[in-house]
This record gives structure tokens, C-alpha cells and sequence, in this order.
């Protein structure tokens, strides 16, 4: 079972995730965690060349063009050698839609051309964490969750404009993409993830 | 006027753009020269995941996008401001047919789909020097032209099927691509370049 989740810059997936292995282990599955950009050696040296905050130049098509570089490895290194398992991924095709399509204003006919290859390995179920941009950043600001990032660096309408472009895709893939409301506890935000998960193992 | 030069190692293209430079040049021509993949800070960062030997597991999807990211990097900050000077361009969107689409066996139709972007920059005239894959390796030893790096490795089949690429995509873009025999005195090749470019100029 492929799983993925996706939002914004605070939105607790990283913390999400890792509590949803340690139970779904103790529960004896076999479980899986990665994440996108990145994920295997090659991956996360193009993940580098992304979000490094030095290259100010990249450009939209560029930007794009590497994550979906990223995924392709990411896939037949990691997602597709372990499809048996239970994989839980911190974003994936729906990061390329809201970022680059929505976000970038490539338009979802480039993003979906690009990643045609990723497209016949779409997630059995996402998750995406809807919070509002000021609160996320806010929180990774407070908690130090990371050292700030060529994309944390974007202005506040770019954020807006790819959590409109989640929004969108939500509806477009919604027998797919489970929307949860993130200003919940991450206790509340973990036990609907969990339920929806157990409902379909 | 935008001109790229395509062909296997050891074909002679670096030389002969150097010295189509320097004669352009001195007829007074505002000449620019650059290559793919890389060409810009970014870009050659790129160029550096890609063809670095260590990168083993770099898949023929990666690859092909590694290439194309680098290629809109390229465009953006590169060919597309210079598109009023004559720029001699070592490798073009030519490279992703004949080494991706046909030596990898990824098609003509991915490789275009994921080059959408580069394909709205045909250039204006590409040269196709024709050689036999192993004499041009000989050459690139003998001469010891440069660090052989990840492509330079690939066995003898897949360089036999990137020559046969370009022979397929010169019949299909006649109207652009120019076949020089590779097997000439580096002289003669210029020559005939030469006598093109002044012909369009």
C-alpha cells in the first residue's frame, strides 16, 4: 500500500509520519517511510541542487523538470521495489501539482507531460494537511524544525497560491486525497490518519 | 542565429567550435559559445549528477530528465538572452533523441514530452558529424580529450544505437539538420560548416 502526504512547510507531517510507523510496527506491518525530493543517493543530490538556497537562478521549468527527475529515481530505487510493503511517503505528485502547476503557474498539462512516468504509480491514498501558510511557517520558524530552504524563502502569495492549488486538486483526485483540517491537535490530525489507514489494510 | 553541434565523443565538435569562433569573430560576428548539459552555474551543477561515474544507479528516466532540467536552465539564462548573436551550441535537444530516446529505448514521445519547453527554441541549423562509435572513442583515448565520464562507459551496443538515432533523426528533421562525414580531415569539416553558416548568415 502506497501512502502519501502532502501540505505545506508545517503542517507535521514529518512528526505524523513517525508516529503512524511506530503503530502500524507494533501492529506488525511491514513499513516503509521516504520522502520527496530525495529518498535514495542520487535523489538527494538533485534535492540538494533544489532546495539550495544559493541557487536563486533555478527557474520554474527547471524546478519542475528536478523534482520530477527526483521522483523517477525515487520510484525505481525505493517506491517500486518495495510496492509489498506498507509505504509511507512525505510527498509526492501532488507536491509537482500545487508547487509547480498551481504555485509556479505551470498549469497542470506540463506538470502531468513531465511526470508522465510517475503517473502509473499514483498513491492508494494521500493525505493532505490543510493549514494556512503564516500558521505553518510561523510554527517551523518557533520550533526550528529546519534550516529555511530555497522554497520556505518564496514570498507569502506563492505559499497562498500553491494551498489554493492543493485545495483544487483535492477535489480533482478526491477518490484519492483525504483532506484533513490542520489546525487540529496532531493527536486528532493522527487518529483520523489512522483510521482511514486500518479501514483499508 | 542559433546553431548546435551534434555527434558521439571524439567527433571533433569542441575543436571545430573553436575554431568556427574564432573565424567568426574576426568577420566581425558577435558570437557566443556554450554546451549542453550545463552552460550556466546552475545548469553545470546539474551536468555534474549527471555524468559523474560514480552515479551508477541513475535510471534511463532520470537521466532523460537531468538533461532536460539542465536544458531549460540553459535556455532561460543563456540561449534565449543571446538570441541575437550567432551562438554555437555543443549539444542540443538532438543529444536527448539519439542518446535518451534511442539508446536508452525511450522513445521519441516521452523524450519530446518532457522537452516541451525547449522545443518552442529549435535551432536555426544543427551539424551532424557522422562516426563510427569506436573510432571516436580511439580518439577521445589516444588524444586523452577528457576524464571518461559516466556515458563515456557505456558499452560499444549502446553508442552503435545513439549513432543510428541520429542517422533516423537527421532523415526526420532534413529541413535542419546538416550530416557531415566524420571521417574527414577536422579541415575539410570546417569547411563545409563554414561555407553553410555563411550561406545563412
Amino acid at each position: 500500500m502506497f501512502i502519501t502526504f502532502e501540505g505545506g512547510e508545517g503542517s507535521g507531517k514529518t512528526t505524523l509520519i513517525e508516529k503512524l510507523k511506530h503503530t502500524l510496527l507494533e501492529k506488525k506491518y511491514d513499513v516503509l517511510t521516504t520522502r520527496e525530493p530525495g529518498g535514495s543517493k542520487v535523489a538527494e543530490k538533485i534535492r540538494s541542487v533544489l532546495l539550495d538556497n544559493k541557487n536563486t537562478e533555478i527557474t520554474a521549468h527547471t524546478e519542475a523538470l528536478l523534482f520530477a527527475a527526483s521522483r523517477a529515481q525515487h520510484l525505481d530505487e525505493v517506491i517500486i521495489p518495495n510496492l509489498d510493503k506498507v509505504i509511507l511517503c512525505d510527498r509526492y505528485i501532488d507536491s509537482s501539482y500545487a508547487y509547480q502547476a498551481f504555485g509556479r503557474n505551470l498549469g497542470m498539462e506540463f506538470v502531468q507531460s513531465i511526470n508522465s512516468y510517475a503517473l502509473k504509480y499514483l498513491p492508494d491514498l494521500t493525505f493532505y494537511i490543510d493549514l494556512d501558510p503564516k500558521t505553518g511557517i510561523d510554527r517551523v520558524k518557533k520550533n526550528r524544525l529546519h534550516k529555511t530552504d530555497r522554497l520556505d524563502m518564496e514570498v507569502q502569495t506563492f505559499h497562498q497560491k500553491v494551498r489554493e492549488g492543493y485545495i483544487r486538486i483535492s477535489e480533482m483526485f478526491k477518490e484519492r486525497i483525504v483532506v484533513i483540517d490542520g489546525n487540529q491537535s496532531i493527536d486528532a490530525i493522527y487518529q483520523i490518519i489512522m483510521d482511514n489507514i486500518l479501514k483499508r489494510l
